[in-house]
């Protein structure tokens, strides 16, 4: 028994209870029967289309609770997950916020202390505590997704994705505002060129980049919709970050990649 | 009397009690003997060095107690500056810490969430809480630092200095670690890319930049100076960060610079 769970793919998408994070858990398991997804979310009894989700998938969707501001919910999980299956093979960080309020900040008047931290909280310092108790785990998993190496000397382990956005480009900003969001993303990206060279040092080598997911029909654009020109579903824009994740190689690896794949400037 | 104080250069230095930021209050008020420095600390009766130089300078320095993680302190001290002197020529944003360890995180298990937490406070949001509530202050600054544009329709205000490190570049980042201390820094460059867009707007622009001092003998890169083959005194860095800050032009705004002017990439 413990050989054939040892086989099951395991992916973990962290933020799962609506948006980008709940697509996710949709589309992998339509995309592979074989896949087991760990969909964790801060308050699973809320997170009602993540429940019918599970009830429609018993065997191959588990919902755990997992606030990322809390790091004895994560250690709690990656224990599980050690003691279960040994391994994984894709962790997607998606949880994300623009801001406590809904809205990202216009100016400077709207910054406050409270709403960077909490920010930070979740967009930045959640995501890099889920790698520091799944690292261990990333460098046991399999090559389910992205591309061998055609050098079998570089084997690629697992793909780690942190759900990074355009808009946390420095070079690339022209407009200003959103300073919370921003900043964070901004913060991500460095945390996710960080863990490339970590989990990228011997002969099983984790993949890990930053993605953008184009502007999304989700509640976190939603304030903004009236404005954006090509406004994607999440179905699409996870089917595009899906075929980026499975076209990855080791030679990836940092990379700030948008849903076509092309390269940002950080 | 009104009249005298508004025609004072008025600089604030953030993070004075010692390392570059006692530096700069040393080398202003010894190259500008018209200037007042505001020197703010989190705990000024242990600042016995910045104290002593108020001694010696009792006209010219003034130290402000603000712990850049309460707005409260950072209010408080705007307000009394815009009473008093109605501007600020020159806002340097100098606090800083490794991690609050004193050691930056050489891997993933010396990543905490507290540890992300209290850097980003001290690193990245004090000084954009800061940005907020003397961005006014310094858009009514006088171009006392930096150059005048030649196209007479641009004048700059005043300068905003967020003191950053050449390992908050991210594509640079070439051998990981130190998580805390370099995300917080990738995140203060966003900030002063997004400040410089926003107080750069009308005819008044302060010119915004992030500067890295080079490797500086200072409590902050002690552990570290057995291994840096070029390690500057205080005296010697702040002395180029000035020349870089006095040569500046409203075109350099938004810009990463090294002591020695050359610019960086994020």
């Amino acid at each position: 028994m413990s050989c054939i769970l040892m086989n099951t793919p395991v992916s973990i998408v962290q933020g799962a209870s609506r948006g980008l994070g709940l697509q996710f858990c949709k589309t992998l398991l339509n995309q592979n029967k074989e896949l087991l997804v760990i969909a964790t979310c801060r308050n699973p009894d809320k997170a009602h289309e993540l429940k019918v989700l599970e009830s429609q998938n018993t065997s191959r969707l588990q919902i755990h609770q997992v606030d990322v501001r809390n790091e004895s919910h994560i250690n709690a999980l990656s224990e599980f997950v050690k003691e279960k299956y040994g391994k994984v093979d894709l962790l997607i960080n998606s949880a994300g916020m623009l801001h406590p309020s809904g809205k990202g900040e216009t100016s400077l008047k709207d910054v406050s202390f409270e709403g960077l931290r909490s920010t930070f909280e979740v967009n930045t310092i959640g995501p890099l505590i889920m790698a520091k108790y799944f690292g261990p785990l990333l460098m046991k998993g399999g090559s389910t997704f992205g591309l061998r190496s055609e050098d079998t000397k570089v084997r690629h382990s697992a793909v780690l994705v942190n759900m990074s956005a355009k808009v946390g480009s420095i070079s690339d900003n022209g407009l200003g505002g959103w300073y919370s969001y921003r900043m964070s993303k901004a913060a991500l990206n460095m945390a996710t060129k960080n863990l490339s060279i970590e989990l990228g040092r011997g002969k099983n080598r984790v993949i890990c980049v930053a993605l953008h997911p184009g502007t999304v029909d989700t509640d976190l654009s939603r304030p903004y919709h009236k404005n954006v020109p090509k406004l994607f579903t999440t179905e699409y824009s996870v089917e595009c970050l899906l075929n980026v994740i499975n076209s990855l190689t080791v030679s990836d690896t940092g990379k700030y990649l948008t849903y076509d794949r092309s390269e940002l400037q950080f």
